[in-house]
């Protein structure tokens, strides 16, 4: 198999945009994706496009088809990917696979969510759940992730103030990211007396209801020097399911998915954690931040929190997580959340990042998460292919 | 890149399946393949789920985690692929692309629906269409391809007894496949005379709503001997995109992307139509039938009809289509259809079709359209590599 180069990325303001369709969402990344790989529409091979819900977001499937045809793509093979908030990590997946097999020369790979054209997002993201079991019964996300919190409290001690403090760092990274949704600083405080959604999760624990748009090009390895000076290449593609309901696990603190989706990634790209200079990882919940941190080997299971309180995961620590501000600050448009992750990897291994630059990066991860963990996909990238 | 070849094929009964639930009709179909193809639940590396609207239809995204946990498949990649109604031909392409790339050798791809716990299916198969431009204008699909078949007829002199041998047809081969939702035979005269739905097209020109599943196993051409006497090889794999609404097109009476991807999966197999022994092709009504007889080169345009009347799509013709009943007898459960094709064509190649069998066949197509031609995804496969 090729290894497999991104020659541009892109990613849409993230927030409430009420003033852009789905369509304009997914132009507007494209576009830039394209504009940035220094390629021609017409040069684009195959498309692959991760989202979870338009039907139940804007009352629209069949959105590969739809995108083709908007962006004048046809007649090139255009796909969906959906494995709820994962669909992007997936979207990505397959157009590395599609790189990597010699089936395509040129492939982007591109998420997408409009989310605000609903009431109320609640019910079509609580479908990433189990449904007999979980949604029917009443369980919705802020729910399902606080009885992981309480358990992690109660098993490891870890506080409040250390699951607050992970959307105190997101939050501070996201003032340097002008896509980011809220590009400001939150204190401990802050987060703890906001409003209570689930105990322990509070509103400023949570990510928020997003629109937003994602996209990546890739190439062949071998041809990314002919297209720019600076190529990141895919080092890693990894992909894991886990049991999509909580009631079916061994243990509520740890996510087997992301652990084994991790390890393979390691193998595939020879590095170990000690080696990724900055993570990106799915904290849709605080507590699921915290948990990336302990499965990703960044710290021992029970010790994410401490990690979390002493700055480790800060720009400047140990093992910076989130310059982006994370699924928390930078916004979670579901689809587009794992391609606007490796957006983020790409321009921090440029050197791109600006004020949220992490100093000399050149390997970097992004972990997407579906549901509680029914699916994980992690990749690693690096400045060099070895 | 490898050769792939179909080991084990399945498909449950399509109907109204009161019974079974979205997960019954997984299970079930997935254990047979992995029964028909003689290898364990173990050796599947990867999965890939075609499914059109399980979010709309059951209040369920996230299905392929969903299905692998339900399998027992955790912690393997388990991914849904969405193309409307082609997502199961597109879901067989991920697979067969996963197989032949090198990333997995024992690949299983399903194709899943079950639409018949709403009380009307008709909006959710309508996000198959342009929602902005189609569907909220109050066009449903039967309204589309009604449109189509007024111009064929207006162009070509197509008359109302051709669309309805159609179905005739289909029936008739129905009523030799267990499987099948309809399986008895019907007349010209019952076609015309049943409910007006959109004109000209009547109840019996139309697909039904229906449930079920179906799944195919694949490993690399150079492993099939060692798991069956008969491995099927996939000779092409293509897929094409065009217009998702009818009002952007040249032409009304042609599909495009069945075109595109059809002279291309010819190009990669190395055959002509003439050597094509069977074809299930996409007839989600009499008319979309028709099209593809023509735009796959079986008949020149506007000469669909005319083949059709004189029995050449027959079982014995010269050119048989739709062996299995096709998406109007067999039935149409969206996102199994494309893969539910592939099984009858390994089922044909193999000579295990019973009454509804092709003498001699040695090559066969499946062509599965979503929309009103958005996507289409072609196939073709072979008793021998060449």
């Amino acid at each position: 198999m090729r290894d497999v180069a991104i020659i541009g990325v892109s990613q849409t303001k993230f927030g409430e945009l009420w003033d852009s369709s789905f369509r304009d969402l997914i132009a507007e990344a494209g576009v830039k994706a394209v504009m940035d790989a220094e390629v021609e529409g017409d040069d684009i091979e195959a498309m692959y496009v991760g989202n979870m819900s338009s039907g139940l977001f804007v009352d629209q499937e069949h959105i590969a088809a739809l995108i083709s045809d908007h962006m004048g793509l046809n007649p090139i093979p255009t796909t969906r990917v959906e494995a709820a908030c994962a669909s992007g990590g997936l979207a990505l997946r397959q157009g590395i696979m599609a790189v990597a097999s010699g089936f395509h020369d040129v492939v982007i790979s591109a998420g997408v969510e409009k989310m605000t054209d609903v009431v109320d997002a609640t019910p079509a993201i609580a479908t990433a759940s189990d449904q007999e079991w979980e949604a029917q019964q009443g369980a919705t996300f802020p729910s399902l992730y606080a009885m992981i919190a309480k358990r992690h409290m109660y098993e490891y001690g870890t506080t409040r103030e250390q699951l607050a403090q992970f959307s105190v760092v997101n939050h501070k990274n996201a003032k340097n990211n002008p896509n980011a949704q809220f590009p400001f600083e939150i204190s401990v405080d802050k987060v703890i007396n906001s409003t209570m959604v689930a105990d322990p999760l509070t509103l400023l624990d949570c990510s928020p209801v997003s629109d937003g748009a994602a996209a990546v090009v890739m190439v062949p390895a071998e041809d990314a020097k002919k297209y720019t000076d600076t190529p990141i290449y895919v080092r890693a593609s990894a992909q894991a399911s886990g049991t999509i309901a909580l009631h079916n696990r061994k243990d509520l603190t740890t996510i087997d998915s992301t652990k084994v989706a991790s390890r393979k990634a390691y193998e595939m790209a020879g590095v170990t954690t000690k080696d990724i200079d900055l993570a990106e990882v799915h904290d849709c919940f605080s507590i699921n931040g915290l948990l990336a941190v302990e499965d990703l080997g960044f710290a021992e299971k029970g010790k994410g929190g401490i990690a979390i309180e002493e700055g480790q995961t800060e720009i400047d620590g140990d093992f910076p997580i989130n310059p982006s501000g994370g699924l928390k600050a930078r916004g979670h448009p579901l689809g587009a959340t794992g391609i606007a992750q490796a957006a983020e990897v790409v321009w921090q291994l440029r050197g791109d990042a600006g004020k949220r630059q992490v100093d000399g990066a050149e390997i970097g991860m992004t972990h997407n998460i579906g549901g509680t963990g029914g699916t994980a996909a992690v990749h690693i990238f690096g400045r060099d292919l070895e």
